[in-house]
């Protein structure tokens, strides 16, 4: 996506070997009309696979997923992140480790909005080493949904993510790839749509 | 607003004395049409208000938030909650008690997405204690930036929080305003909007 890549190159900041901050208008500053114009994306690529829901895990995930899930109608619901272990038998539960933040959450979605009757696009801001996103399709298989896809707004194509996801079959559609930073810059890859 | 308080009516589960769950369309799962019309009633009260930044804070303000910055063509920055006392000078903080969890959140936005150029909108889910609404307006206060007003999805009128915010010369607009719990079930008081 042209418009992401372009607001990547202006705005998004390269620290060290392997992290891209952009909260100026992703995860902590939001730019609701590029997140409409993602949304819209997502939507697009995703029209014709009978999606009842979008699948996202707070806090950063949230926008992108519910602007995707504002272009195809359907509700969003997003896992909630617990350090308490709670178990609780409406509730289905991954555990995802971030590397960024050393920690691992607990997240979890009720049963009630999850079931063998969805079929589900999951969204989430960063696909790097794919521990989100194995968490969420980890819960997603747990309802028996069926899943559609996985939405991404930025991929580091240089860490293992895309590779998990895809070995256990599920189709990837990143906004942005991002193949390497060269001296601070961003170089892409071309991306998915 | 006629729509959230049928969407209340119907959806909404009261448990206890005091608390409404509205997770089926609000805090977990999230209906995006619902929050499109919501964001756009946030913008038409304060279309001449010459608002800049949306402010929000994790996770259940975002959605409404994002739409209401969507609606007033702005962007929409969320406070982070963290647990770990890291003392940032980059960072503006305030400290948020949560009833409903029992515990204090450390709160942030960078310094660099709210400066004294501002008017903020800040939008939440809740107005029950006041305490999320406070954390937030000290953090806009700090910057420096001018409050234009609070708006909030529900609003519980027997408890504190819109006397402490109007106490502290912030204008209060809740989409729905709930009076009371009888028998299990919501009785509104008008809403602002």
């Amino acid at each position: 996506m042209k418009e992401l890549e372009e607001r990547i190159k202006q705005d998004g900041r390269v620290l060290g070997e392997e992290v891209l901050k952009v909260d100026s208008f992703l995860t902590h500053q939001v730019d609701p009309d590029l997140m409409a114009a993602m949304g819209q994306r997502f939507a697009e690529v995703f029209k014709d696979a009978g999606i009842t829901k979008v699948v996202s895990i707070e806090a950063s995930g949230i926008a992108p997923a519910v602007f995707a899930a504002y272009a195809l109608h359907v509700p969003m619901v997003f896992a909630r992140k617990s350090k308490s272990i709670t178990m609780d038998e409406e509730l289905i539960t991954s555990d995802v480790f971030s590397f960024t933040k050393q920690v691992t959450n607990h997240v979890s979605i009720s049963k009630k909005f999850l079931t063998s009757a969805d079929t589900v696009l999951v969204v989430d801001d960063f696909l790097a080493n794919g521990q989100a996103g194995s968490g969420l399709l980890d819960i997603v298989e747990k309802a028996g949904a069926k899943i559609a896809g996985l939405g991404i707004v930025i991929e580091k194509v240089f860490q293992p993510g895309r590779k998990l996801m895809e070995e256990r079959g599920t189709k990837v559609v990143s906004l942005a790839r991002i193949a390497d930073f060269v001296d601070g810059k961003v170089e892409f890859a071309e991306a998915d749509a």
